[in-house]
């Protein structure tokens, strides 16, 4: 394996074509996030493992690739307790662990409400499977500062029309909160303790339906009124009158006796983003991390079983590094999966001119290019091959939408430009 | 130290106004290489520990930062013979390296003459000083597979038309050739041993002057010979003549006897190029990576001491994961160098608008926000302070361009926009 020229497992190589449409995507995504006034950041890929491992990610950080300390000696080696001891830094695992620390550092510099983006890579040490990475962007827009549910308007807003940019009509939003789920829990009667282990049953509902779910929960050991209650309650029958999402249709979907804040505060999410197919309450949204503590969404599309990305409030976290509480909300796009969903065009084609010399002398090549070039254009130099039509077919491929053959007496006047493709 | 909140050492945070001049910079200098035909491509951060320290990364190699295995036991810390020994990945610490990896794996998918644009950060774990970061972005071009001149010309005329466009005007390019230098070492009668110690001290031509180097010539014991012949050519009365860059004038500034090859080399990328007071040959240019093998070239502007970026022809390494000969030529801007001397003014601010609002309606903000995003503009929602004027002060500084009070009775069409700042 020592001769492989592949990347590092679990990573990927992008090629220019690839790369190219990728970057289209991130540009829709950056121009809609910045019309809804959310400001960029960026934070160095590396945190001081201790931050990292501070509690604030959940089973991700374990998932940390950890950084060795320079300079380390054997002795170094020998003194150490675990390999922990021997990295100071770790790639960061999620934009959430950095954010928190960004903000503890810079609050005097920022606006009293912050809406930032993050959109960068971030590192896994997780077994490569299909479709997962060990390095991979993700696209996280976060409002800090903000106590209101504009926060979350704002958040779902900028999400929705970014999903329209990028021609994802179809989508989803599915909301929910936390509150909502734990006083349903309460309601149903399950022990405070049992809660945890309630909801990752309960996330499983797509996966093994209604009958599934009370199965696990019983094979849990739960309190058995709690499982026949909820058992009671999912099975009952449902009207469909309960759409448009809004409080009456909230209400409806839910056991008497939840807490009342948390369904006004749906509710004026739903009256402020207006009456929309794309929003969707349901009671059963979960969100696996555990730091949420209000209001959850997750991204759908009807052709995917897995989310194209989410979020939530998280009131407790952004306070942690700074000892004090801040209210906060961020909503993440799963950028690895919708990129492979969205084709956008490259729209220069017509711009980008292929020449095809054989040999022609430097200064000639040069000169032709440079006022191609100062005309606006891209050009690229193309040595012909003895078959021509392979190479105008991969230029094509490319997104040229022109090309031109030089010959001897060839000048920037006399260029004869051929449309491709 | 646990409960810093600043970035790791050497590292850095940019908050959103530096952030968004750091990407209009960077914008430019994309635009640019595209413009010249080069395709941009990204590999991961991270390469096998292996390949990174395969001895193409020169003393930089040393500087390496090493990620530690996953699920290593305590076992295997005791078994350790040094801590590279727990590393199986690294962070980069140039582009070069992985581009020649890339190369290697993907070189059947990839034109004839692949020129590549790589802007990415690099991490070396230098002891931090001023202007010395341990994340750092770099931006380089190569083109791999064209044994001619043609690269270099392709390469400094990007390179060139980039300086422009970034305002960089009064940017000279120094240009020579590994051969040449070891030509005149040769002329001059030192021995090929002592030609690597030579190139140190005569690469400190501009920093000690003639005197020095000669000095520091003596105290490395080199052949008195040489050192006599090198001092008296350094000392030669010249003259301006051999202006402009040309076949006459690099002749007249070697001594007799020097590969002629690399002279007519030199010539022919200087008539492609066009005579240009932004072309400089310079043949006491040295550059510290000793990969190179033939062309060098190096950018200067005459109010830095430092070179603002450089490069070269290095045909021997490309080829050296796929075990047979590329021929390859690079050039690198020092992007963290230039970037704090280019004044790039964001171009949107007439887009960009603030609501000034008063805890309004949810329903009525974000129909606000909503109908102004969708006529093109950016948009960002504050709570009227007290003080309105520092607010209108600071949203101009992060670019906004107008303002408007958002009152009990405000709708889009009645929305009053003042211009700021």
């Amino acid at each position: 394996m020592a001769t492989s020229v592949n990347p590092p497992r679990g990573m990927r190589d992008f090629l220019p074509a690839e790369k190219a449409r990728r970057e289209r995507v991130l540009a829709v995504i950056r121009d809609r996030y910045a019309a809804h006034g959310f400001d960029e950041i960026e934070t160095p890929v590396m945190e001081d493992s201790s931050r990292l491992h501070a509690g604030l990610g959940g089973d991700n950080e374990k998932l940390a690739f950890g950084v060795l300390k320079r300079a380390l000696t054997t002795d170094d080696l020998r003194a150490a307790e675990s390999a922990l001891d021997l990295a100071d830094l770790g790639l960061r695992f999620d934009l959430t662990v950095p954010l928190a620390r960004f903000y503890a550092s810079h609050r005097a510099e920022l606006p009293g409400v912050f809406r930032s983006v993050q959109i960068a890579p971030v590192w896994r040490a997780e077994r490569p499977q299909k479709g997962r990475y060990r390095q991979f962007v993700q696209c996280d827009i976060d409002i800090i500062g903000e106590a209101t549910a504009l926060a979350e308007v704002e958040l779902i807003g900028a999400t929705l029309d970014t999903l329209v940019a990028l021609g994802l009509e179809g989508c989803t939003i599915r909301i929910n909160d936390r509150r909502l789920l734990l006083g349903m829990l309460e309601v149903f009667g399950f022990a405070a303790d049992e809660h945890d282990g309630v909801l990752i049953t309960l996330d499983k509902l797509d996966k093994l339906g209604v009958e599934g779910v009370v199965a696990e929960l019983r094979e849990r050991g739960c309190t058995t009124a709690g499982v026949d209650a909820a058992e009671a309650f999912l099975t009952r029958p449902m009207t469909k009158e309960f759409l448009p999402f809004g409080e009456a249709a909230i209400r409806k979907a839910l056991p008497a006796g939840v807490p009342e804040e948390a369904v006004l505060g749906l509710a004026a999410i739903g009256d402020a983003l207006g009456a929309s197919e794309s929003l969707v309450f349901d009671p059963f949204l979960v969100r696996g991390m555990g730091y949420y503590t209000g209001t959850i969404f997750e991204i759908h599309h009807p052709d995917f079983s897995f989310s194209l990305g989410g979020g939530g409030r998280y009131d407790g976290m952004i306070g942690r590094f700074l000892g004090s509480d801040v209210p906060a909300a961020g909503f993440s796009i799963g950028f690895e999966r919708i990129v492979d969903l969205v084709s956008l065009d490259a729209t220069d084609a017509a711009d980008a001119v292929a020449l095809l010399h054989e040999g022609a002398p430097l200064p000639q090549l040069a000169a032709l290019k440079r006022a191609l070039v100062a005309e606006g254009r891209r050009v690229r130099l193309e040595r012909k091959p003895k078959k021509v039509a392979p190479l105008l077919d991969a230029l094509a491929a490319d997104g040229f939408g022109a090309f031109a053959f030089v010959r001897e007496d060839t000048t920037p006047e006399s260029l004869e430009l051929k449309p491709l493709g």
